[in-house]
Order: structure tokens, then sequence, then C-alpha cells
């Protein structure tokens, strides 16, 4: 069956000119480039592969890039990367240099609209189809949005807007019953009635919204696709074509376990087998820490419970919602809630950890002000995926939070450098304080292996002094002390070392110590250098009269782009390499 | 009628031993007793009389406070205060010291959530719910919400998860199809339609979400209401119930003018009247600058656009939505939607102006960061009330933005000092830049007359050194630098004044000029210390070898209490009277 017909298409002109009979080849052939590749260089795999066939019947439909097509979320869009011009460089995708991993749209006239947190491409295609209205233009406006995605309160805002705005746009529901984890809420459950034909007519909630519902259609059809995408493309006004889909479609494992192949790492590209690794032997996830540690302190304190916003796999959460089902909530895609849910419980007493990724905490401000920190309820905010996360790049890294919470007052913020660290805060954090706090930690393994020690009480807002030097200081927050560490170790180094621990309340008796013995400081953070620790270090410092040096290291103040953190972090300057080198200059 | 029987309600169980006939006295007489405090202290007047009887309902039926009610938003909770325990104190509302105007859980037992910004009570409630559930506790839980509020993204995700929670929850959909101005929305659409009865049925958005839906109910009639929230009382499961009521209901010039009597100031407590007052002379509110400026922009450049996320009077956009009504939006309570919205706009060469209260901005901080600054979009932000709101208090004051947004790349932060520096730099916004902007500004009014002047642009980042003095200079940020310029004339003070005019990017070079030439630094802004301007110099400051003092005033790290704004400009050391003991202290 194979003609080679995908190297042909450079462009969705050159799919437009081939025969409907084509499709189901250039099917055929997408799927086995995707998975080819993703299987070497690793990526998101399950959203891509089920919406092969929508992907085409689209482009083939609609007048892209003219037509303007949004993405939601974007984990989807790899096959819409390679007709769009970027099949002879897909293989760099996530890779330093290379192609994002989302849409972006520095990369292609074809990504109308970047994408990488959930929700948001109603709001955008709405606002460019408004705008196609007011410059008089002939234009199609497509958003294509999960049953996960379209289930966030954002999402929500964008409907209930679009739908009396009179506005030429089609939504595209992709349903496939999952987001990264599998979907939750009772807005899913209506969709599940729909598909199963028991709950149908005109007063389901899109049409309640002033919306035409059609479907649901079978995304994997493609002629169907077609037929019904032709007819919506003559319709005018607010619509939503409801599709079905199966996520992974077309490899097996993946369609059967689609949480494990959302991103499955490297895997066989013809069996779909992930090779067997005995991870037992390394340190653990941070994330999984999280998850061992909420269930051995929940079992010990039945006023705990786990909330998470759809990320029970990615958090680890599940290990609790497993263990301790009944105290363990996965609320879907809705950060807002999440948070102010786990306000409502708190005032009852309850002990309730949040566990929100840090790039997500930023779809929960207000609530984490004005509900959380306002009424001083206790909280405990786990933020996992803090600092730069690698390879999901700008739209992800977590290095806004240290600044953004910092000005929250009675917040306590707290970055373990370690998992002994980690699992101490958390145990102190739920023995009861009297305000909220954030615990931040990063993607990935730690480096300790004998993690599960017992618990130990850390006092809020005292720092570790991990060594006594002279002449310079290195003021470190997070894991990222743990490399200091190993240098002034190595290097031998009569450098001294403050684990601040908690940004907020800062230890400024230690801080104040440090003034008064050494000239030289130096801030190392895993976070945007503008109001985090070094900002913090800053202020201290002119109000105790400090008049050493200070350097700041962190992420600089600009967005960064996706690669592996080592080389991220190496580029940012927050590398072994480039402290070793900042601290024989200042000797 | 008056039979005096509201002196002896002091609590609900008081309430509970009336026979229902007695409860229209009541609600006569919690009428009558509102309108006379407000009409002489001001205060929020529509939402309360539109709720009397509700209020007197719930807490008849229900067993407050061990049933758990929450007020969304809290314009309306009026009654419930007076019925609960603060009638003799109510006189003191929204004064510094005296009772705050929104519930407030450090007030009262009855106040079992602090509201403020709209749409957290189903959240609330819920979390309420589920731990009354785990406690295995006999409790009802009660979310009031109106319709504006309801159809929030926030509220669609806490239904979401009430719909399969099988929580014991009641909401009750308050809708009088206004929030502060009219409703706006499909949803609002539905529920008119619903409302008349050319709508019904059990496939309604709530019954959608598995919500049992009752209703709608007449909000006036208190045997309905009764008997109906008997009947909840007995229900379990998450249900909503629709109530319709009038805002404003029993003053006659409130229920017609539903905008306006929404907080009318003082009028008279008889007639209803609002007494004339000509405000012609004096300077104009800085929303109307908003107002006014946007329109005279829009009319010469039909790119412009004008977005208002509920809030169309409060920012004056109302004035554009009239002059040009088909590119002036408001998209009700949706802050994110608001945001991505204009992102998509933006992305179509429109110029947005997108104008949000500061406090509510919170909401879509995501949005900012991720949908706008992380692509460059040239959204131009317009934060009304930004800084210290006075009478509305913790929940609403505008002191964070300038932390909050100071760490997002690429953002430009503007804070004009006067109206004719706001209408310039709004004039250059309009011309286009390369990033967004935001441009802050305070509720009330300012000092100039002669405001209306043509235009000149503005160099983005550029500061004005508005006095040259010696030994200390103080740098200001935003209108307070007026209070500065005043100060130093009148007290004929040698001092430098450097109104930075943007944060973000900072006038570096004259800052550095500054470090060069002075030994004591005074910033000041109306806007946490925390992050904002005073940090902002502490880090240049460093960066450059400054080894004079610094001394920051601002909002202290503290949520601020309600009060007059010049109460609590005092009470937090940023008025003339604190500046000129600090200078004469560094002299």
């Amino acid at each position: 069956m194979s003609k080679n017909l995908l190297v042909t298409i450079n462009d969705p002109a050159d799919l437009r000119r081939l025969p409907k009979s084509d499709l189901p080849i250039i099917a055929q052939e997408l799927r086995s480039f995707i998975i080819d590749i993703v299987a070497a260089k690793e990526g998101h795999l399950g959203a891509s592969l089920g919406v092969i066939e929508l992907t085409i019947a689209l482009h083939y439909v609609f007048n892209t890039p003219i037509d303007q097509l949004v993405w939601d979320v974007g984990h989807q869009a790899y096959g819409h990367k390679i007709l769009t011009g970027r099949r002879d460089i897909f293989h760099t995708n996530r890779d330093l240099g290379g192609i994002s991993g989302f849409p972006k749209r520095s990369e292609s006239v074809y990504d109308t609209f970047g994408t990488g947190h959930s929700s948001t491409s109603i709001s955008a295609a709405l606002g460019m189809a408004m705008a196609s209205s007011l410059k008089k233009e002939d234009r199609k406006h497509i958003a294509v949005v999960g049953d996960a995605s379209i289930a966030s309160g954002m999402a929500f805002e964008a409907l209930n807007h679009a739908g009396v705005s009179g506005a030429d746009l089609l939504v595209v529901l992709n349903d496939n019953a999952i987001g990264i984890d599998p979907s939750v809420g009772a807005l899913k459950d209506y969709l599940t009635k729909t598909k199963s034909g028991k709950e149908t007519g005109r007063d389901n909630i899109f049409e309640s919204l002033n919306f035409d519902y059609s479907g649901p259609v079978d995304g994997h059809d493609l002629p169907s696709l077609l037929k019904e995408l032709e007819r919506q493309k003559d319709l005018k006004g607010p619509r939503l074509l409801h599709v079905r889909t199966v996520k992974g479609k077309g490899l097996k494992q993946a369609e059967i376990d689609q949480v494990r192949y959302h991103a499955p790492g490297k895997f066989d590209k013809i069996t779909g087998e992930i090779p067997a690794s005995d991870t037992s032997k390394l340190p653990p996830k941070f994330q999984d820490v999280f998850g061992h540690t909420i269930v051995e302190l929940a079992r010990a304190n039945e006023k705990i419970v786990g909330i998470t916003p759809a990320m029970p796999t990615g958090s680890s959460m599940k290990i609790m919602m497993e263990a301790i089902p009944d105290r363990a909530f996965d609320v879907g895609i809705a950060e807002q809630h999440a948070v102010t849910l786990a306000a409502g419980m708190a005032t009852q007493g309850l002990v309730p950890f949040c566990n929100v990724y840090s790039t997500f905490l930023q779809r929960a401000y207000d609530q984490v002000i004005h509900d959380v920190a306002l009424q001083k309820l206790p909280v405990i905010f786990c933020l996992d995926r803090a600092g730069i996360v690698g390879q999901d790049g700008a739209t992800h890294h977590g290095v806004f939070d240290l600044a953004y919470l910092n000005c929250i007052p009675d917040m306590i913020i707290a970055a373990p450098m370690d998992a002994v660290e980690m699992r101490n805060i958390m145990f102190t954090a739920s023995q009861g304080l009297d305000s909220p706090i954030a615990i931040r930690y990063p993607r990935g393994r730690g480096k300790i292996l004998n993690w599960q020690q017992a618990f130990t009480p850390i006092e809020i807002g005292s720092s570790r002094l991990l060594k006594k030097g002279k002449g310079i200081a290195v003021i470190s927050i997070g894991p990222i002390g743990t490399m200091i560490e190993d240098l002034l170790e190595k290097e031998n180094l009569e450098v001294t070392h403050l684990d601040v621990r908690f940004l907020k309340p800062i230890d400024s008796k230690a801080l104040e110590a440090i003034f008064n013995t050494h000239d030289h400081i130096i801030t190392i953070e895993d976070g945007t250098v503008v109001g985090g620790l070094g900002s913090v270090v800053c202020d201290l410092a002119f109000a105790k009269a400090y008049r050493g040096t200070i350097h700041k290291l962190g992420m600089p103040d600009a967005f960064i782009e996706h690669g592996p953190t080592a080389d991220l972090h190496k580029i940012a300057g927050i590398d072994a390499e480039a402290v070793l080198k900042l601290i024989k200059k200042l000797n």
C-alpha cells in the first residue's frame, strides 16, 4: 500500500491536490512517520496518533493557512507540523535548537497560535474570527480541543461568549475520553452518554450555549470526516463538531495503555514495546517522593486529603488515589477550582495537599491570593515541575513561581534541596501551620538513594549552613544546592554555602551573619532572577547595609526555549562550571 | 405594619423562633434598615435589596451556622450580616476598623468563606461538603451565586466537579440578569429563556452536569421560597435551585436604574434620589480618562478594539461601547477569556485594549504570561483600580500587580503620574509596540483639570526628572508622584525627584545617574514593597555598586484592610507627612 506519498507533501496545498482516495495512504504513512521518529527520539505519541485522520481532513477541506486552525494544548500537533512544511526537520522535535513540541507562531504561519497550556484555543480562535469579521475577511476559524481541555473553566468562558458573538467559529471537540489521564467530571459523563446514544436531542450543553452541535462522528473514518467538514465549511456562526477518536490509534499498545503512551519515552517502533529498565537502584523522582510520602502521612493523619487538577500520574498523586481513594481527588483541568476547593476543605480542619505543576499554578494565582492566603488557610501547595523542565520548553518551565508567590503576604515558600528535606517539610506542614505553604521541587530524579528516612520537623524559615568558608558565600535554594555542595567539595573550595530552604520567611538572621563576614555573595536559583532569591537577598542586604558584592545567578529575564535541562542550565550560567568560574574570579 | 421585630433578631436562631407569618415584616424592616444606613454611609445597595427574602428564608430553613452558607462575591450579604449578630455595628460597614463590606471569616462564624472576587462560592462550598462527608457530619452546604458569577469559568469547573462528586450541595442561582452591569453571554440567554418558559425540560445545562435542577422560583415570594427550600433541605446530592430576583427590590429607583444603584453613594432614603452634584469642574476620574481617550484613539485607528470582562461602567469602557459598539466588547466575568481573546485579536493585527481591574488580572495571570507575553503579542492592558482602592478592602486592593508583572519577560509596565501622561502612554501604545504593555492607574480622580491635551509619544522606558536636588532622591512611580512634587515644592526641599514612569524596562541610565550623585534614595509606590519599584531599585543599585542608603516606601507585606484610601496610605507611611519626616531625618 505504501506509495511514498507523504514525501510529496511539503504544504497542505500539496495535500489538497491529491484525490480523496489517496488520503488513507497519507494517514498510514503519517502514522508510521510519527511512530518511527518518536520511538527513537521520544516525545508525545498518543495524542497525535489519535488525530491523524482529523488533521488530514482539516487541512484537506479548509484552506489553511488562510483558514486558521488552533490546536488546543498542542500535544496532538505532530501530524499538523509534518504536513505543514516541517517533515524534514521533524526529527529535531524538542531538541535544543530544534522545532518545538508544541505549535509555535515563530515556527510556521500554520501555527496560528502558540499553545502548551490547555483550553486556550477557543478564546484565541474566537479573537481571530472576530478580527476577520471586523476586517471583512472571508476566512474560517477552527479550534480543535480535547474533551479534557474543554471542561476547563477558560474554555467554558470562551464558549459562553462565542455563543452570543455570532462569530464564524468551528470548535472541533476531539473526544477520546482522556487528557493525559482519563477525563473526569460531569461533562465527561454527559459526552460519554452522548456517544452511547443515551443522551441526544437539541438541549445538549453546547446547544444551551447557542452552539450548533453536530456529531458524534467517527474521527478515524476519513470519508465521514471529510463529508462533515465540507458541510461545516459552508455553515456560519458558532458550531461544535463532536468527533470521537481513540488516543494512540494505530499502535496497539498505545491504544491499550493510553496513559503510558501519552509520552512513552523510547519504544520499539515495530512492536510498540517499551524496553524494560530497572530503575529500582536509581534515586527516586521527586514526584514519587511526594506520592509515597503523602500516603505515609495520610495513613497517620486522617485529616490529610490530596487534590490534583488532572495530573494524577504526572504528580504521582495516583499513589494516594489507589491507596486511599476516598481522600484523594482528581478534579480535572481545573486549577482554579482545585485551589479554592482546597481552601474550602481547609476551613473545615482538613489538611489539603494541593499538587499543581509550577507553571499551571499560574492558572490559579488569584485563588492562591484571594481564597487561601488572604484567609490564612493552611493549604499545602506542592509545586511539581518547578524550575527548568527541559524539552517541553517555554510554555512549561516553572521559573516564575518564586517571584509571583513571594509578593503574597503570609505565604510560606519552601524549596527543599533533596528528597529527605522534602519529606520533612511535607511532614512539618502536615502537622499544622497557621498559613499556607508552597513546596516547590523539580521534574526528574534527586540524588539520594536512602531517602525514606524517619520524619524530622523543620523550623519554618530556618536555613542550613552547609559549609563555613570565608570571603565568598553561595546562597542557594532548592536542589541546585546539591550541585553547589558537590562542587565545593570536589574543588575543595573554602566557600560558605547556605541552603536557605525558605524563600519566605527568609532566614534574615543567617543572611545577616553572612553579610557581616563576607565580601562576595553569590545567589543561585532554578528560576527567574527577577523577584526571586537574588532579589530578596539584595533587598535585605540594603536593609542591613551590606557593602560587598552580590552576584545573582538564575534564569535570565527572558522566555527560555526547550532543550535538555542540563543544557539550559548551562546556557543560563547556573551550571557547576559557571559557578566555579565566578568563584575563581571573585577569589 | 412595623412591629420592631428586627431588633429582636440577634442571631438566626431568633429568626427561627418567629412564625412564618412574621417573616414579611422582617423583610420590610431589614430592607428599611439597609436603605437607611447605606443612604447615609454609602456602600453596595442593589444586590442586598434583591436577596432580602432569600436571606431570611435561607437562615429560617437551614440550621446556620451548622449548615454552611457561602455568599458568592458578597455584595449581597448585608442582610445576612444584619441577621447574624452585626445589626448594631452595621453602621460601621466599610469604615476603617469597622465591619467589612464582604463576608469575612474573622468577623463571624456565619461568614463561612470570605468573598469579594466572584465565582468562588461553589468550589468553597463543595470543599466544605466533601469535608463534612469525610468527617461523617450531618450538615448542609449552600452556595448562593448570581447569574453573572456562575457564568465565569471557575464556577463551571466547580459545577463540573460537583456533578460527579455526590456531594450534598445546594447551589442557589440568584438570577437577576445583572452583575454590576447587565449579564451577557450564552448562558444568560439560556436562563432568560428558561424564565420565560420558552426552554424547559430535563436537558438543561445544569442537568447536563448531573445537577438536580429546580425552578425558577420567585425570589420575593417568601411562602414559595420557604416551601422550596424546605423541600431542598431533605434532598441529597448536587442540586441547583434557580431563583428569580430583582436587583434593588423595594426601592423604586434602584429597581429602575440597577447599574447606578449597585453602589449609589449617598442618596435620599425616602425618595431614593441621588443628590445632583456638579463634577464638571473636578479633575476627571482616571477611568474616564481611559474611556474618553480610547474613543479618541479608536476613531483615528480602526484597528483599535476594547475588551472588558464585565466592567463596562466601572472601567468606563461603556463610553466606547456606546460610541463604537462594533469594536468594544463586554465578555462577562471572564478575565481568562478576555486576555486570550485579546491575544487572538492581536495575532490578526488588531490593537486590543484589554481593561481589567488590577486585582482581577490575578485571575488571568497565566494567560498574560502564556498567551500574550510569551508570544510577544502587543496587547495593551489597562489596569484600573491599581493600588489601594479604599473601602472595598483586602480583596480588592490592586497592590500586587507591579510585583507579579515584573517577573514576566517582555512585559512593559507603565504607571503614569497623571492624566496627561496616561493619555500619552495610551497613545504611544496604540501606535504599535513589539510586546505587551500594562498601564496601571488608580481608582478615583487625578489632579489635572486641563487633561485633554494633544498627544505626545513617550519613549518606552524613559523616566522624567521632575526636580534636581542633592543628597536625597525620591524615585516615584504613578500618581503618588504628584504628592511628592507638591510636597517638595510646598516645603521648598532641595531633593531630587524622578518619576520613573516605567517599572519595566526601568530607566537604568537615569537611576545610575542618581546612584552616582546621591547618598540617600527613597522609593515610593502605591503597591507592595515586595518585588515592586523598591526591589527593582535595590537590585540595580547592587549591580551598579551604589553605596548609599535605600528606603523603600510602599504597602507592607501584609493584606491591607478596608478604609479611606488616604487613611490607608497614612498607615502604610506613604503619605506626605511620612515622606517629609523621612527626608528631614536623612538630611
